[in-house]
C-alpha cells in the first residue's frame, strides 16, 4: 500500500458509528505507519469527543486522499468540508440511501453499521485489530444499534463485536459509560417528560411534549436529548409515539414520530411539511404545543 | 442416549436464564423424541411465562431424571420442588456460589449466562438448534446480560448470541418486548422515582424512595419493579446509589445499594444486618423511609 496522508470526514451531528468508524481507520492506518487525521467536526459532542480528540488535523493539514465515512451524501457533511466537496476520494457507508457522490463508493445498505464494514477493511490491512481500534469500533457498533437492541442489529454485529471484544475492546466501561449512565439533567428532563405523557385513543397513541422551559429547569443539553424521543413509542400497547419539543420559541417546534404497523409516521409528518420513514419521521411546525396538539388530534382521528 | 422422562427445575422468582435455559433443554429433547417437562414455577411472571408454558409438567408426571437449571442450591428451588431434594440427577449452572447439593454438577462459574453452557450442550445433542431453542436461548443470554449491556457480558456471549440469532431467534422481537417495551405504569412510577431522588455528598451518593402509595397510584406490579433500584446508581458521578422501598407498611422497607469502588454496598448493607456483593446488596430494615435514610446518612458519613 503506498498511499499516504489521508483525512477522514465525518457526518454533521456526528454520532457513534461515524467517529467509531473514521477514529478506528485513523488509528489503524497510523500503527501501519502512515499519516491519517480526522477532519474536525464542529458538531462534536462530549459523548463522543473522547474518541476523536486524537486525531482532528491541524488547520494546515494538506492531505493525499480524502474519505468520508458514514456519509450518506455531501449535504450531510459538516460546514468547513465545503472545501472538501468534489474532492472525496471513496465514501464508505452503509446507508442504502447513499447519492454515490464520489468516484469510489464502498457501499453496503444492508449492514447495521459502518463499523462492521471498517472492521472487514481493517482485517485487510492487518492480520489483527489493536485494542484501540477495537475499542473505536465498539462503539460504532454499540451505539449505532442501541447496545445491540435496536431492530437493525444482525447476527454479524453480534459476531464482529464478540471479536472486538477478543480484541481488547473496553466493552464494560463503554456499555457502563455509554448506555447505563445518564447525566443528572436526563433523569430531571425524563422525569417531567413521562409525567406529562398523554394518551389518546385508548392508549394507542402517546403524546410527550418537551418545552424550552423543561430543558432550561433540568439543565439538560443537546446530549441529553438523544433519543428521548423513542419514549413515548416505548410504551407498552403504544402504536404511534409523538414528541412536541420547543425549539428557539413557543411558536418553533419539532415534532418527532415513532409508529408501529400499520401507522406509518412519514403519512403523519407529511401533514406537517416534514417527512421520513414508516417507523420514525418528524416535522418542523410554527406552532405552539397546543395548537400542534390539536392538529395532531385531527390528523390521527381520520388515521385511527 | 438411552434416558428419557426428564424432568427441569428452575429456581425460585425465575428470570429469563433459568427459564430459557430450561425450556431450550425441554425443547431440544422433544426434538430428539423424548419426553421432557418443567416443574411447574408457582413465581413465574408475565413477562417470561410465554417461554415456559408450553413444557409445564401435569401434576401426576413421572420423571426418571431430574435436573435443576441456573440453581446454585437447593434453597432456591420453589416450595412445590421440596419433593424433589435429595433427588436431583444433575444441576447445570454458572453460579460459582454453587453448593454442589447432588452427585453431578455441570458447573462453569466463570461464563455469563446459564444459556451458554445449554447452547454447548444443545450441540452436543444435535448438530443444529432449532428455531425455538435459539428464541429460548437468546431469552436466556439477553436478560442475564441486561441485553449485552451488563458488565457480566463477555466475548462468548456475544459469540452466542450471533449463532443464536443465525439460528432464527426472533431477536428483533424479544429486544422490543424484553427491552425497548415499558409498560405505562413503569413509565409512571418511574416518573415519580426520578422526582423524588435526592443527592447527598456532593452528588457521589443518590437516594430514590419507592412508597407503597407510589406504588398503587401508578399501578405497578413486580414486572415494573424490575432492576428500578439500578436508576440510582446510574447517574453520572454517583457512587452509591440507593432505593429505599416500603414492602407491606410504612415499617417495612427494603434497601437496595449499588455501588461503584472504591465503596462497598455488602458493608454498607452490613450494618442494617443485609449482606450481599461489593457493587450490590440489600437488607431489610423495619423502619420508615424518613428514619432509614437518617440512619444511611449516618453511615455514610463515616465512609464518604
Amino acid at each position: 500500500m503506498q498511499r499516504d496522508n489521508f483525512l477522514f470526514i465525518t457526518h454533521r451531528r456526528p454520532d457513534g458509528d461515524t467517529i467509531g468508524s473514521a477514529s478506528a481507520l485513523s488509528q489503524a492506518l497510523r500503527e501501519q505507519g502512515k499519516t491519517a487525521y480526522m477532519l474536525f467536526n464542529p458538531d462534536i459532542t462530549p459523548r463522543y469527543a473522547p474518541f476523536a480528540d486524537d486525531y482532528w488535523a491541524a488547520d494546515d493539514y494538506i492531505p493525499e486522499h480524502i474519505i468520508a465515512v458514514d456519509t450518506a451524501s455531501c449535504q450531510l457533511f459538516p460546514t468547513n468540508a465545503d472545501q472538501y466537496k468534489g474532492k472525496i476520494d471513496l465514501c464508505i457507508d452503509h446507508h442504502a440511501s447513499n447519492t454515490l457522490f464520489c468516484a469510489l463508493v464502498c457501499l453496503d445498505g444492508e449492514i447495521a453499521t459502518c463499523g462492521e464494514i471498517i472492521y472487514e477493511i481493517l482485517l485487510s490491512i492487518s492480520p489483527s485489530i489493536s485494542a484501540i481500534s477495537a475499542e473505536r469500533l465498539y462503539v460504532a457498533l454499540s451505539t449505532d444499534t442501541g447496545c445491540f437492541a435496536f431492530g437493525n442489529t444482525t447476527a454479524n454485529t453480534l459476531r464482529v463485536a464478540s471479536f472486538l471484544v477478543e480484541a481488547g475492546a473496553p466493552h464494560k466501561l463503554l456499555n457502563k459509560t455509554l448506555f447505563r449512565t445518564k447525566r443528572r439533567s436526563r433523569i430531571e428532563l425524563e422525569s417531567m417528560l413521562d409525567a406529562c405523557i398523554d394518551y389518546h385513543f385508548d392508549g394507542k397513541v402517546a403524546i410527550a411534549t418537551i418545552t424550552m422551559e423543561m430543558i432550561e429547569s433540568s439543565g439538560a443539553v443537546e446530549d441529553d436529548l438523544d433519543d428521548i424521543s423513542a419514549i413515548p413509542g416505548s410504551i407498552e400497547d403504544v402504536f404511534i409515539g409523538i414528541t412536541i419539543r420547543e425549539m428557539t420559541s413557543v411558536r418553533d417546534c419539532k415534532i418527532s414520530v415513532r409508529s408501529l404497523p400499520p401507522y406509518n409516521s412519514g403519512a403523519i409528518c407529511a401533514h406537517f411539511g416534514g417527512g421520513g420513514h414508516r417507523a420514525a419521521a418528524g416535522a418542523s411546525i410554527e406552532k405552539t404545543v397546543v395548537e400542534i396538539k390539536e392538529d395532531l388530534l385531527l390528523v390521527l382521528a381520520e388515521i385511527m
